[in-house]
Order: C-alpha cells, then sequence, then structure tokens
C-alpha cells in the first residue's frame, strides 16, 4: 500500500461543484488501495478577497494579524472536502496547519518551515482515513503565532508533508496537464513532458515557468520525493519530476521559458579596474534589487560597458543606484532598454552534449532574430533578444528542438502511469534507497 | 486597573466601518487605564453564508466538519479588529479559541466549555496588549477536534473568561441599549433597566427576551461575574446584571416578555388515577418534544383534563404522539389551538410583596382579555391569552406596573456608570467577596 500526497490548488476547489468533483476523485483513488493525504489551497479568489477585506480595514495590516486572517481560506476548503468525501461515502478528517504541526519561524507572510510533525497523521491514515490538510499556513515552536508560508506556501505544504511521512509521491493537481515543453498561448503543439529532472525543473521555474514553485522543488530534491504534476480537470498522466538519471541526459533540451518583464541597463564606459564592478552591484544588492543576467564586454583602452538585466518594476530605482555608482566610479552614461525580453532552453543533456547552444543561435540567427546577450549555466542558456521577437523565437526553438515529437522520450520510456509511482518508489525504497529516485525499468526504447 | 471583559457581537462587526468603529472605542477605553479582552463574534451574517455554503457542498454536512468551517467566521473578526487596532495606534493581538484554551467536550455544534486555560492573555494583558479573543469556538482536550459552542456562544466565551481571569465586569455590546422592561416596538416607552437580577435575566431568557442567553447567565451567576448590556452605537449607560441584593425587591416587576410561536394542546377526559400524567409527559420527553406550561384541570367524577403548551414547530409531533397516549389510557379525545401566546412579568419584588398576581389579572380582566393558563414560578407570573391581544396585553401591563417611569430606580438608585463598573467590584472584592456582587453604595434615595 502505497502513500500519496496530493495537492489541489485554488481552482480545484473554487466551488462547492469542483469540491465535489475532487472528493469523488479523491474516493475512487483511495479505493484503489492507496493510502491518500490531501492538500488544498484556499477557494479560487479566496485569498484575493481577504487580503482585499483586510485592506478595506487598513491600509497597512499588520503582518501577524494578516496571517490570522489568510488561514482561514484554506481551513474553509479543508472543511468543505472533508464533509464533501464524508457525504459521499469516504472516511475523511481534516486538519490545520497548526493541528498536523508544520512548525515555521515567525517571519509573518513567508515563513519558513523549520520542522514538520505531521502530528494525528499516521493514526487517521492507520484507521483508513483520508487526511485532509490546509496548505500555505503552520505555527511557530509555542503556538502563539499562526503563520503563512508565502507565494506557493500549499505546494511546500505537501512536499513538506510528503517528506516528513516518507510518502511515495506528492502529486500536483493543477490547470495544465503536466509541465510543457512551453507556454501552449505560443506553441499549440506543446505537450506536456512525461518526466522531467528536479533541476531542470528548478531552472524552468526560475526562468519563467509558474507551474511549480522553485521553494517546493528545492524541498523535494533535498528530500527525494517524487513529484507528478498532472491536471485536475482531465485524466491524463502529467509528468513525473525526479532526480537525473543517465538515461534523462540523452534529451538534449527539455523545455522552454521565456520573461517579457525584464530590462536592461547599460552603464557605458567603465573605469576598467578591480573592484568597479563590485562596487555595483554591491550597491544594486543593498538597495533589494535583484539583477539577473551580467555581461561585460571586452575593455577597451581601460574603459568597459556593463549590462544587466533586472524585472521592469525595479528599473526605476536600478537606475538611481546605478547613476549613484557611475558618477562615483566615472563612468561615461547608464542607457536602460524595456523592449527586451528574456528566453532561456533548458536541459540536463546540454551538460554532455556539444553543440546545443550553437543550434540554438543558429535557429535565431536563421529566423533573423538579432542576441543581445547570452548567459549560460549548466543546463540552461538564457539570451535576452528584442521583446517583440520573444514569441517568434520561441516558436523557431520549440521547432528547432523538435520538442514538439515524443523526442523526449528517446531518453526514458514513461513506464508509469502516476497512479504506478508509489509502487516503483515502494520497491526502490525497499532495495535500500534511502532517497528514492525512480530508475527506467527497462533500457530506453526508440519510440520513432 | 480593572480587567474588562468586553463582547461585540456579528452587528458590531459587521463591515469594514464598524470594526474601525469598534476598534476606535476599544482604544479609548483601554487609554482610561483599564486591561481589556475583547471577545468577538463573526462579521454580520458570516456564519449563515458559512451554513449556506457548507449546504451547497452537501445536505448533511458531517458536525465535525462544520465546526472546522464555522471557526473560520470568529478568526476573519479577530484579526480584522486587532489589525484596525494596530493601525490606529493601539496594541493589541488576536488569538483563537484553540490559543487561548478554551477547552470543550466534543459535542460538535454545540459542545459545552470543560476550562478555560485563558493562556498567553495574561501575559498580553501585563504587557500592555488589548487581547482580541475569537468567540464561539474551543477546541478538544488533545486538539484534535475544533468545537463550536453552539447559539449564544460567543457570549459564553466572554463570561467563561472573565471568570477565569476573575475579571471586574463582562460588557456586552449589543444593538439594544440594555436589558429593557419589555419589546419596545410594542411599548415604545420600554426603557433600559439600569440593573437587573441574573434570576430576572435568567427568567426574561427563558420567556422570550434575547438579549443575552441563559446559558452565559447561568454560568456569570455561578461564578458571580457582573454583566453589563450596553449599546454599541450610542453611548448610554447600560444595564448592569448582579447578584441580588436587598434592595432590588422594592422593584415589583422588572420587565414583560411574550412569546407569539406557542400552542396549547389539551388533552380531554383522562382518567384521573396514578401515572396517567406521566406516561403522558414521559412519551413527549422521549420523543425531544419540549413542554412549557402544564395544567391540570380539578378532577370530576373520575377524569379530569390536561392542558400543556408547546412551541408551534413542534406541534404536529406533539399531537401524534398526545394522541397515542390518549387512545392507550383511554382518554376521550386531543385538541389544540394554536391560537395563543404566553405574557410574563418578571421582578424579585413579587416573592416579598403579595398582590403582584392580583394586579396582573386585573389589569387584563379590565381591558376584556381572557386568562386561558396560568403558571407562576418564585419571580414570574406566566398568562396564556388569544394571540391577537399579546401586544395590547403588554402595554396594559407595562402601564399598569409604571414600568415606563422610572419607579425601577426606587429600589436602586444607579450610582454607576459601566465604566465604573471594574472599579466597584474590584473594590467589594478587595474587601473579601469571593463570588463579588455590587452593593448600593448608599441608602436608597426616592427620585420622586
Amino acid at each position: 500500500m502505497a502513500l500519496i500526497v496530493q495537492k489541489y490548488g485554488g481552482t480545484s476547489v473554487a466551488n462547492p461543484g469542483r469540491i465535489n468533483a475532487v472528493a469523488a476523485s479523491v474516493i475512487r483513488r483511495s479505493r484503489q488501495g492507496d493510502q491518500l493525504l490531501v492538500v488544498v489551497s484556499a477557494m479560487g479568489d479566496a485569498t484575493d478577497d481577504l487580503i482585499a477585506l483586510a485592506k478595506s480595514v487598513t491600509a497597512k495590516p499588520d503582518p501577524r494579524e494578516m496571517d490570522v486572517l489568510l488561514a482561514t481560506g484554506e481551513q474553509v476548503s479543508i472543511a468543505l472536502l472533508a464533509m464533501a468525501i464524508k457525504a459521499r461515502g469516504g472516511d475523511a478528517t481534516s486538519f490545520t496547519g497548526p493541528q498536523v504541526g508544520i512548525i515555521t519561524d515567525s517571519r509573518h507572510t513567508k515563513a519558513r518551515i523549520l520542522r514538520v510533525e505531521a502530528k494525528g497523521i499516521r493514526k487517521a491514515l492507520d484507521a483508513g482515513k483520508i487526511a485532509i490538510v490546509a496548505g500555505f499556513q503552520g505555527e511557530t515552536e509555542t503556538g502563539e503565532e499562526i503563520t503563512t508560508l508565502g507565494r506557493g506556501g500549499s505546494d511546500l505544504t505537501a512536499v513538506a508533508l510528503a517528506a516528513a511521512l516518507d510518502a511515495d509521491a506528492c502529486e500536483f493537481y493543477k490547470d495544465v496537464p503536466g509541465v510543457l515543453t512551453t507556454d501552449p498561448r505560443i506553441v499549440p503543439e506543446a505537450r506536456a513532458l512525461p518526466c522531467i529532472t528536479y533541476d531542470e525543473m528548478l531552472e524552468m521555474a526560475s526562468a519563467g515557468s509558474q507551474v511549480l514553485n522553485a521553494r517546493s522543488v528545492e524541498y523535494a530534491k533535498r528530500f527525494g520525493v517524487p513529484l507528478v504534476v498532472r491536471s485536475s480537470f482531465e485524466d491524463v498522466k502529467g509528468t513525473l519530476i525526479v532526480e537525473e538519471e543517465p538515461g534523462m541526459e540523452k534529451v538534449l533540451v527539455r523545455g522552454i521559458t521565456y520573461a517579457k518583464n525584464e530590462a536592461k541597463v547599460t552603464v557605458l564606459g567603465v573605469p576598467d579596474r578591480p573592484g568597479v564592478a563590485a562596487e555595483l552591484f554591491r550597491a544594486l544588492a543593498a538597495a533589494d534589487l535583484n539583477v539577473d543576467m551580467i555581461i561585460q564586454d571586452i575593455s577597451e583602452s581601460g574603459v568597459t560597458n556593463i549590462s544587466f538585466t533586472v524585472s521592469q518594476g525595479d528599473l526605476p530605482r536600478t537606475l538611481e543606484v546605478a547613476r549613484g555608482v557611475a558618477a562615483r566610479v566615472k563612468a561615461d552614461d547608464v542607457q536602460s532598454d524595456e523592449n527586451v525580453g528574456k528566453l532561456s532552453i533548458i536541459g540536463v543533456g546540454m551538460r554532455s552534449h556539444s553543440g546545443v547552444a550553437a543550434a540554438m543561435f543558429e535557429g535565431l540567427a536563421q529566423a533573423g532574430i538579432n542576441i543581445l546577450m547570452i548567459s549560460t549555466s549548466e543546463i540552461k542558456i538564457s539570451v535576452v533578444i528584442e521583446k517583440a521577437r520573444i514569441e517568434e523565437a520561441v516558436r523557431v526553438l520549440h521547432k528547432r528542438f523538435g520538442l514538439e515529437t515524443d523526442q523526449v522520450e528517446l531518453a526514458r520510456p514513461f513506464v508509469t502511469a502516476p497512479e504506478e509511482v508509489g509502487m516503483l518508489t515502494s520497491r526502490m525504497r525497499r532495495a535500500g534507497k534511502v532517497r528514492p529516485a525512480p530508475k527506467p525499468r527497462a533500457k530506453a526504447r526508440r519510440r520513432r
């Protein structure tokens, strides 16, 4: 019998009809013999409504009380889902974050999980009940403070409980069929990936994909919790997110992400002497400005140009800081360009295969798209290009790397339905792996 | 420094504007030097909305999960009130029922308080904070079950905390200026009473007045917590509810209550032998039917008639049960009358003064109102009359007993503003009374 943690987001429980649909689905799964722990978010716009309510009481709500307020959103969801399950003949018990012992620090509205007691959960599961747990919330060690975990908090609750209970998998039910090769609004041929590594998923998240919060993926990677992203509306297999395995490198590019809310800043005529770049970026960091890509031109006659990107919202303050530093170090000028976007290709395969960057640049060049900046990591290549051409570039590269076909399955035949993940990981765990990372059952088969 | 518990109902915190008004009022009071613990209900119709939400998920919501759901209503209120107070420069901390240690049994949706830990409250108060506590909710000993206290639960939370903390007074902010002599919709001259005894208040509650729930008054009486009922909208003195004192008996009638949802049932021709009445009322009790007044006629030639009242909603099932018993004991017939109402006059004075009943019956007779049933307790006389004449009867008796004038103050000059209650009861407590019951400071003065 596998222990599966499921997480349903706000859209999946947005109204009584959808709550009943989730209840039916949970009961069906439970009758297949797995133990189920279900984490839920607040209904639809409930959290936004609570924030608006607080703002109508005071323009600057106190963070401690904001957490007391926001925590009610998920509490409503667990009660409704548990009663829906019971009304349909299933057996369920709801738990708030404090009841289940999600212990956090006291940084209100963005608390960090310190430990997970998972109080009462084993007892409920062993009694044949489905445990319904409120996502997003916890309490401090003394129980005096209710806390919330910030953006993506419910996903994190699910992963943390899966880790604490040594669950066989943690499944996320989203309004997408899985982790997609790219944004389907731009490329209709975008497909759900059968599997992806934690590291690729982390690069996807940092490069703009919003399927799963990076914190949750990091937590899962640390504790070796296999993740599954599935659709809450259609019965498709979804995407398995696991530790990297040898076969997975056969895919060069797993996915393409983009971000349009970037701005490029260039400091021109910077004296090329040690410490100047450090002074600039120390000043930006001190102002809490998050710099993404950084490029320094090759120095000519003792001066150089330094370019970097920030989010558009941060541009005015960034220019202020950068101009201050430029004046101090006697640089010539500071220019900015909001007409840019960032595009990234991600894949563990590029670590062991050369030519991926070349293929990317070639593809863009053939389409006549000019590259303004380049930045690479071990498994990601990002470029900054003209914003107006971002969508075209995504389409060109999606095709260039064959992402619309099932080429990715070359690397790893999708041997498991998500329902089988539990069995699979259990088996591996029994085989002595403390941090289970599913391995292909069979040698990679060529599909085409 | 007095410790005052205040309780604000749903109407008082129905919207952000009112929450800010309560915040301003609480801060004002706190700056006068009292320690304040504020208990709040859910906003306006929030509880009804949550019940409707549950019913839209399932027709028969599970009681345990209903409590998890309903508890969010008060949690929203405490967060908003605490943030409103902080935004206005006051210092406040919110507490849920579980956080403050309201320990109950596990009878979901109608739990009984077992004990009150009042965790963290002293610490908050001693740090100069205003403690904001969610009414209506608690948890079981193990913390595994969230519970709610049922009808009037928030009032009970306030009284229980006042008792546990040995508070100097527990003030209820209502949409009435105090406990009134009668319903002002019927008698525009109805006045707020300056003071009333716990026992009178209990009779008022059982006879139809809905100002304070009987459970809360009983709890306050048991622990000697002085209560104050005041308006949340106007700054009036309100009504002090305390243990009876000698002077209070000088008033014959404190108030008049009525109930229109009564039905009278008569079993005719009942054989007058031991055990027959017992069989009837045992059967009604077994069917969970609550009988109010009971009258048995004088027996004639071995048979008698038994009349009693029940609430109109219970009438169909009552008739069913009564007819079954009538058939078994060979009574002649069972008749019912829904065209009746109950009217009660209440006052501790009638215990030591004769002639109150006579004055009541005389007043009704002069108005040509026929009395169908009479029932008396030590401090209450109730009559059942034709429903259509209830309002007229209330007006006649209100005038007859001079309730529209300040005759009640003959008994007890109103020496204390509610703000002074704390000081007064503190003084008495220091004087060695374990269960403080305020005494008049001076000899009763005649006002007229």
